[in-house]
């Protein structure tokens, strides 16, 4: 619970490197999130050479901080896995999230750029990794050594918490 | 990170008691996901109500199990906290996702029930709820102490990593 509340998205990271281990570790969690009717309709790129890293920038107004990244993940869908009910953008979301709750226990920060449904966004990086047609990039999540310390977050908000009806 | 991979969906459940601090860390837990540009588009119905609960599996085919459960949770997205850029459904998502682990780590159960972007679904939740236009119901989470045990998934699949390229 302690790792749900702490995490925050970090934008600053030192250099240090990120081991294999924890990648495997980070993308093991990101594939244990729930997927509509289980079709896990998501693939993971993995970017590692600097030179891709520093490209994204160029064409994504938010991802500046890939610069400074060790690594970052592109969780994509992939379409012809999903079942037609739109579900599979939900499920890439959930193992987003998954990524950044598993980064932050191994002590690393990431931070989530979204990229799906902007067409601007998608077609980039669809171009960039000359993905499948039915393939589409639904978030772009940094990581690294965090190079900021945040406290908890303070968005509980009792107002927006209905009972039984809105 | 165990958390994380425990986590199995819960259909099952035990008639115990949901208590209101378990329930309020859950929400907390929610409210603690990113959403893009800040705008934690998202509001929360709880379920108590037995007549509700009961209620929504007439006309939700996958949510039976929401009449074994002590409460459950809509998610909801209000539009018009939302930028324009179509995130909101992921926050909602990150949200979900958040109230799943959390649910967890208490030692409950949940499982995700997808409702948006089906619209027979959608419509029958908003008429229920009578939700203003703007907001969509995206997941209906039944939560309780659970009645069945699962191992960790074992959904790890070095084919969905791409290194650097597809």
């Amino acid at each position: 619970m302690d790792n749900i509340l702490t995490r925050r998205s970090i934008r600053k990271f030192r250099s240090n490197h990120v081991t294999d281990e924890d990648i495997e570790k980070i993308l093991r969690a990101a594939m244990s999130a729930p997927s509509a009717a289980n079709k896990q309709p998501w693939e993971f790129i993995v970017i590692k050479d600097r030179k891709i890293l520093d490209k994204i920038p160029e064409f994504h107004p938010y991802a500046k901080m890939a610069r400074e990244a060790s690594i970052a993940i592109v969780v994509c869908g992939d379409t012809r896995r999903s079942d037609d009910r739109g579900f599979w953008i939900q499920d890439c979301a959930a193992a987003s999230q998954n990524i950044l709750l598993a980064a932050n226990s191994l002590g690393l920060g990431s931070v989530w750029c979204g990229v799906y449904p902007k067409e601007d966004l998608t077609d980039k990086f669809k171009e960039l990794f000359n993905l499948p047609k039915e393939v589409y990039p639904v978030s772009f999540i940094p990581i690294g050594y965090p190079n900021e310390e945040k406290p908890p977050s303070e968005r509980f908000d009792e107002d927006k918490i209905h009972n039984d009806k809105w």
